[in-house]
């Protein structure tokens, strides 16, 4: 037994990698909806899937899908009773779990479980030395590598940046074999078109069996609906290729409110509830059972240049309200993340940041994309910015994993017997048995005095960002990986790099 | 009716400075606590109360004051059964108001109020240009005009910075008339010995009229315990001289955790509590129902240097215990703030800053003083700091008032019979009739693209908050007074000056 536990701590840490335990959270959910105001969102949600309808489009197979579960066709617009789209969602599970290739990596997405994952999708970086540039491979590497480091990150993502230097056509096969090489977190896989994704799911067989896939979640898709009201085939056919072979999808309306929904938070709360409830629907009808997660992305707009602003009150309150929702649904959430719309890693950047990360932890959003990273309004990884977001992403896990200790030791009753008013209990027995594990601090805070941080070179968290995430890259290891399913992954990316043209869009 | 309206109008903004109405929440309280933490929370201050004991140092009246109470006296630690001191602080309002010279700008303190301040108590100040110094009187001066002038913050506070070029004797007479006479917003008095405690309630009474203070509260004093369990005499001399006059006090335990209070957030929030009550407690003594405001400040503790942190988990759940037990009790709470250790407008003061302020706005703290400008673990006020705070505390007064709007013109149903799937909302009848309130927007943010930010200079928003404060001083105009209260208060000023001896300590 003391044996097996070695053994599993060898293999959790083997290159010094720390473990990267998802949140299961204990402190309670903020509901801020009462029961006049949930039962009015959802009578809102239930006219948008009965009266308005949702387009879907291009993919005659799921028109086909929809018909045969007796769903009203008009056009491409997919009309269904509200208590039968909700009897579908309901066959969706309200948690799962999606192995990673490190069974210690393993994540729970649903219920009280929270899983945080990096930035996704921009195809810019930005860093201290090098300056703002497209994304390529080697920056690409770079950013996996740190996120599989990064205790606080639980799963890697998968478009941490474009690597524009790889022909579109064939950056997916890239990019999903650096995450399961150069990472044993879990992670995801592509989805801009139906054959990206079968790759994707073809080579997560390659990594964890046929066997264990078909009962397991190992990949999931990440998708967004074209807001307002429409699935086009992108979405439909990352549904049916993750979902049909029991993996799992997220659905994610990106609604700028006044663009993409109406300009009103309630509203396009319920749009995007109803959105991605469709396709959650859709999904149960691929195959019943398919792990979902239901996504929501919603910002508020400048009114000076109608730009997206994010860490704006609007988005706050609809992360709690989602929050809410989505439990009422019974399902897993996907909302938020530490956005901004600054340029660079400035007070901007983490005021933004920090008011959208802390309302979609307490909202209680159970998979986080763009926890970390993100800047520019999503153009724009920040090499800097993925490091001191995820530092701050352990006081967000001490909230909720740990809410207010009230045990008896907690209460420190012994302590008051040794320190007299107006004293200390610096070295009282209670202090010294709990200093070492009772305080949260992230590494690149600086707390010391202002002559010490001078003689240090009066450095911000930036530059202090830029030296650590450097340190961390020097000292990257890859995790032990089983050299036949490496070498056979890398068969089948040169395979189908043959097959495929290069491709620039 | 209607000019009496207008009066008001040109009243509240007579020199162009905008209505600060405090905030009114409709925003649910979030209660992180379950009944059976609760109950032994409340077991364990009941146990300081009547067990372990307050000790009252110094002033010989307050321990006459007690034992004609009938508590029990042993040196000078103070006990008393825990349902008799509850009775006591039962007595104290769970709401009053704070009157303002201008009587728009009066303050609702506890219940569903929330009222937001400036730092309080740096001895140094920072800005761009002129980096960091002592505080004086012109830094002061220009303080707290940019406090009366922001409308996010709703009251002045007091000690903005210390003027230190004041004599320390002298310096409570000069703030307590730049804050009558350079603003016409709610704010704080002197406490540090009973004498300048006095001369604050005296110019109050200048300034307001002994009628109106006999049965309003006009003025407040802010003063900590000597924690661990130790009230001095500058706290039981401040709370009778405030409430003897009905005025207010806030009394605030401050606990560096590990050092003033056991190693524990929830003892240490006990501790707080014990401490706190005992001087509400005392203050009904002094006068059943004066104002009185339970004050927390907890603060972290780096294990690397043992130096205070901010922002950081422990106090963040405190936050929200320390919310859901002063609702319990019926007080109104002072917690919280923009707090950092951070010694400049970086990156980490803004993420410390929001962390802390966001757990604050939505514990429900009545009173924040601290809520801009703190840097440096509250030994500098900065500038900068102090309108980059200011402006986000815009967006949290909108997330408090505003909730989640579901009236029915929220719910936008005829935007949807206006747009198409995959169309937009952009031009829609509902966004045109919403747009202009649908969204804050904090005035230093910067949503603009790279290209128009890079042409604009490349300029974080510490450079941009340096421009702005700047412009804020430029167009300052002091709010209109009665020439007679104003020479009143200089005379009452000079006189005292010429009474009082320099002295620096």
């Amino acid at each position: 037994m003391a044996r097996r536990a070695r053994a599993a701590r060898n293999r959790s840490a083997p290159t010094g990698v720390p473990a990267s335990p998802h949140i299961q959270r204990v402190l309670p959910f903020f509901d801020p909806l009462d029961a006049e105001q949930i039962e009015r969102l959802e009578a809102l949600v239930d006219w948008i899937f009965q009266d308005v309808g949702i387009a879907f489009r291009d993919d005659p197979e799921a028109l086909r899908i929809w018909k045969e579960a007796g769903a009203s066709i008009e056009g491409d617009i997919v009309r269904m009773p509200a208590d039968q789209v909700r009897a579908l969602c309901e066959t969706a599970p309200s948690q799962f779990t999606q192995l990673a290739r490190n069974p210690e990596r393993s994540v729970t997405i649903g219920g009280t479980n929270q899983v945080f994952a990096p930035i996704y999708g921009a195809p810019f970086v930005r860093d201290v030395e090098g300056g703002r540039r497209y994304g390529d491979m080697d920056s690409f590497e770079k950013l996996v590598k740190l996120a599989y480091m990064h205790p606080n990150l639980h799963h890697t993502g998968l478009v941490i940046c474009e690597p524009c230097d790889v022909p579109v056509s064939k950056r997916h096969l890239d990019m999903v074999y650096t995450h399961m090489t150069c990472s044993d977190k879990p992670h995801l896989g592509a989805i801009t078109e139906m054959s990206r994704a079968q790759d994707s799911v073809d080579m997560a067989e390659i990594l964890h069996g046929a066997d264990v896939m078909e009962h397991n979640c190992v990949i999931m898709g990440n998708v967004n609906t074209n807001s307002p009201l429409l699935v086009d085939k992108v979405v439909s056919e990352a549904i049916r290729t993750y979902c049909g072979r029991n993996q799992g999808i997220v659905v994610v309306p990106f609604i700028l409110t006044g663009a993409m929904g109406p300009v009103s938070t309630a509203a396009s709360v319920a749009q995007a509830m109803a959105e991605a409830m469709m396709c959650c629907a859709f999904s149960q009808l691929v195959r019943p059972g398919a792990p979902f997660i239901l996504g929501n992305f919603l910002s508020s707009m400048s009114l000076k240049s109608g730009a997206p602003t994010f860490g704006m009150p609007e988005p706050v309150i609809s992360n709690y309200a989602i929050g809410q929702l989505a439990r009422r649904a019974g399902l897993p959430l996907r909302c938020g993340g530490s956005l901004t719309a600054s340029k660079i890693e400035d007070a901007q950047a983490a005021y933004e940041s920090a008011d959208s990360m802390h309302s979609t932890m307490l909202a209680g959003a159970n998979f986080v994309l763009h926890s970390a990273g993100w800047m520019e309004g999503g153009l724009v990884t920040g090499f800097e910015k993925l490091i001191m977001d995820a530092d701050r992403l352990g006081s967000y896990q001490k909230v909720l994993s740990q809410g207010l200790d009230t045990s008896e030791d907690a209460f420190a009753r012994d302590a008051y017997g040794e320190v007299a008013p107006g004293g200390h209990f610096l070295g009282s027995a209670h202090t010294m048995r709990n200093y070492q594990t009772a305080f949260y601090e992230p590494k690149l805070s600086d707390s010391e005095n202002v002559e010490s941080w001078e003689e240090g070179g009066s450095k911000d968290m930036r530059q202090r960002a830029f030296t650590r995430w450097n340190e961390m890259l020097a000292q990257y290891e890859p995790p032990p990986m089983d050299i036949a399913k490496k070498e056979e992954l890398q068969a089948y990316v040169a395979r189908r790099k043959e097959e495929l043209p290069d491709a620039w869009y």
